[in-house]
């Protein structure tokens, strides 16, 4: 499913025919862009600064490398070139290649984040040709409910029934998991315990006045946690963002290994938490995942941004992860160049390390085979309740 | 010594005629096992998730691979046929063959947890033709002397006498070293200094009341410094959990870099410090290791754990770490499987990796030999001041 | 520039025309070193262990290695010989092969440190045949002027005077940065805000009596962001030492991800922020790379310390960091070796990557050379206002 002129570096054979289960990205920007805004999209900064391009990092020269062929470009294509063929194409095309390059099965979106100039999720999944499931930011629907109005002592409720109704199965897209951005708003390192009710009004009553004076964000730790427990509540799998992210945060506080105390209250539960991204903390993340059955993980983001090294991440997740608790994503964001280079750059780095477990004769091509779909698409399939068709 | 068909990847001729000394190691389980039994003892966690199996990980396919021709089966042979070889063979002759595999020079065996359906430590010396030596687990004898009856006045005194009478050098097997599991029962982040005799006291009258009622393990974090600094006074080498363990840990808090306090005041009493497993920790661990005098580390537990992974972690602990103060361990605990993996992992990586500095003319060969003997067997032998025999 | 004998191990065509910047290093030991002297200055630590050698370390065979052949002496020679023919050669000599050897193109050198023994910057720069920069240690000015006396409430003033004078354009050699150890004095980990004047005059009325009581160093967490925020104010490039360093710091608490606060504040005024070294941590200082303008980091006193290693160091580090963000350092201290091998295994290291990525055709070989001579020289010179000529 990989076009020719996409082909990645190393051998994926192992790979190749599997159409990957992208559980966690977002949609792509629905118009042109000039340079400057192309650029800022390829990074997680605020752009590239002063006297420097986005271009120079191992995220730009991947796209000149793997992506200009896609438009009919020589690989390594120059940044104005690309940019000009790409304005040439314009944006219904240029989605229309990269996501259909991607090979992906299904989409699971988070359509909860600066979602203002981007495809509609149903457009994304028309281009990728893959059905589109929702992810459902729990902090975007506290924030909607807060600025519908709700008074303070009725909010914990409220919320219970706004995120029921966002994730009733009968909605479009159908919803396949929660997910909370702790990480950007708090810190991981915060009490993951439920709080009790007389807590959530009483915060509830001082970020509601504040917000309606100011518009402050949902950052308050227990509305926070509230949310992830109401999360938790609905039985679908609960997504969090751990890992590298945008400035917003503060990294050493988005570790994975800070979640430990959730995991141990959430094991008896018996509810998936998918650690997103995880990187550079992913040898962190898979001891988790090792260590509570609840626990699953992946390295989106990093994937598609760290360039050929996708390799030795998926090779320092695997130390410890067990194969049956990793999955894939892309995270990817704004621009559809990263949906076809997560799954390029995962293909490539998966399949590669098979083959060379397999020419090391540390792995039965039958188990290699097993292990690219488990890894690819079926541990998604089995631990996601729900699939949209 | 590692016999025909168990050859590991990779070049190892450097470490071919080292016996290694396994200065960290439990015991095996002494009876049968059935696949959920063996599949529990394939991982850190409680076992594997639902729908998944401890078999698809890096450890279990090293078993498959490593430990299928010691049993007379094909390498990769099925995970039923593995087991069911495993039975015919009975747990005496499986024991026998792997610990005998592993080509070990002495073995330093922590019996204090979890000891109930495990080899005495003789027994397993015996399966692998070494003498073995005992790590006297700290915890393990403060909660004996509670459950014997003491008087919290009385509990500092007597815990020194308690641990001066378990590391004489008159108890068999000879005891070589004490051991704190600190990181498990408080977190390596807490205060290392000495307590106070009273503070003693204080801290012993609430948990000997405690313990008599609930049975609480020894957690508090007074006493535990307390039996970690009367270990010290005991002059034996103390070896210390950091880094990768089951989930009783917060995995953050047992980071070797938190020893930082402890290792500033052991210094100028040269007692040393054996920093255990370490990963995914161990970069850190190699600058204590070159920071202070008295540090010391390994790698165990993650060497049989991650598969062939065990050359890049052995790598990334020499990029710091004087080669004097890098020693071997398995950590191997109820599968025999894995004192075998452990050895065979360690010579192929530290083997392998030396082959590679001397393929690239970084290292001559007669320093590659002075290297493995060093970190396979010499560096044990100059600081554990006792050697069973 | 490298001259025969001293070729590195790989390929290193793309760095071998770039004189580079060290944009941050020390001086050199002035006068003859005996074995003692020799190992102390070979390690971090405050020397080899008993029983152990510093020369059997990554940075010890390196040494033999690398530099032996700079003295004459066949490839691996033993340790005495080495030594002994060190002392034939002289002090001056040696530092004249060694620094001429690294083919620098311009030094920066922080003199604030330990200086006494240590040969003048200028003559440093006379070796190295390359112009030399100042760096201005905060700390050491703070000190100094406690020393020459100063009133508790004219402090803040005072240094801020002594550090204009010290970062004058017309000092000899020219000041091109401040710098900050902060991380050794209270660790990375505290309130990065500017102090007000209040609270300076009275953590200063404290300091400056403990001062000339007991000669206390400047630890005082006020004074220290004081002079940080002095320094900042100059506009110069802000170095701050982060990982890596000697026993007197924390490791954990000198992790560079704790700046994320300091970068926050400093982004609107667009000052660089320096992060220097880095490991083992470089990945999470490549993230703040990417996520904010201002900061630019590097791997210095890893690189001539972890061996071979360095390559998988540079390429961990360009996973994230923009490429224009990123700049060569040796951090040498004490042994001219140390900027050679700084030098050799940059070169080697940077290198040996672009070459691979060229023949994976991740990279185009234009590019190659445009990176090569982005990290090693232009980076710098784009970012330090001044440069020495």
């Amino acid at each position: 499913m990989v076009s020719a002129g996409l082909v990645p570096a190393g051998p994926v054979s192992f790979l190749d025919g599997v159409r990957l289960v992208d559980h966690h990205c977002h949609s792509v920007v629905d118009g042109p862009l000039d340079r400057a805004g192309f650029e800022a999209l390829l990074t997680e900064g605020p752009g590239p600064a002063r006297g420097t391009s986005s271009f120079d990092s191992a995220l730009g020269f991947s796209v000149r490398r793997w992506c200009a062929p896609a438009l009919d470009l020589p690989a390594h294509a120059a940044a104005d070139d690309y940019l000009a063929r790409r304005t040439e194409l314009g944006p219904e095309e240029v989605t229309r290649r990269f996501l259909g390059g991607a090979g992906v099965g299904a989409l699971f979106v988070d359509h909860g984040f600066a979602a203002d100039g981007l495809l509609p999720p149903a457009s994304l999944g028309t281009a990728a040709g893959a059905p589109v499931g929702e992810v459902v930011r729990l902090e975007a629907v506290a924030e909607a409910l807060a600025d519908a109005g709700v008074d303070a002592g009725g909010y914990g409720e409220a919320l219970r029934d706004a995120v029921a109704a966002r994730t009733a199965p009968s909605a479009d897209p159908l919803p396949v998991a929660c997910k909370s951005v702790l990480a950007y708003r708090a810190g991981l390192d915060v009490d993951p315990a439920r709080p009790e009710p007389g807590e959530v009004a009483r915060a509830a009553d001082g970020w509601l006045r504040r917000r309606a004076a100011t518009g402050e964000p949902l950052r308050d730790p227990v509305l926070l946690r509230h949310g992830l427990w109401t999360g938790l509540d609905t039985g679908l799998p609960l997504q969090m963002h751990t890992g590298f992210g945008d400035p917003d945060e503060d990294l050493h506080r988005a570790n994975p290994a800070l979640l430990v105390g959730l995991a141990r209250l959430v094991e008896p539960l018996g509810v998936p938490l998918m650690l997103l991204h995880c990187y550079p903390y992913h040898r962190e993340a898979a001891w988790l995942a090792q260590a509570f059955a609840v626990v699953h993980v992946d390295v989106g983001l990093a994937v598609p941004y760290i360039g050929a090294r996708a390799a030795t991440i998926i090779a320092e997740l695997l130390e410890l992860a067990p194969y049956g608790k990793v999955l894939y994503s892309s995270d990817a964001f704004g621009l559809p160049e990263l949906h076809l280079l997560g799954a390029l750059r995962f293909r490539s780095a998966l399949g590669g390390l098979l083959e060379h477990l397999c020419a090391t004769d540390e792995l039965a091509p039958a188990d290699a085979e097993r292990v690219a779909t488990m890894i690819g698409t079926e541990n998604a399939r089995r631990v996601y309740g729900r699939m949209p068709a």
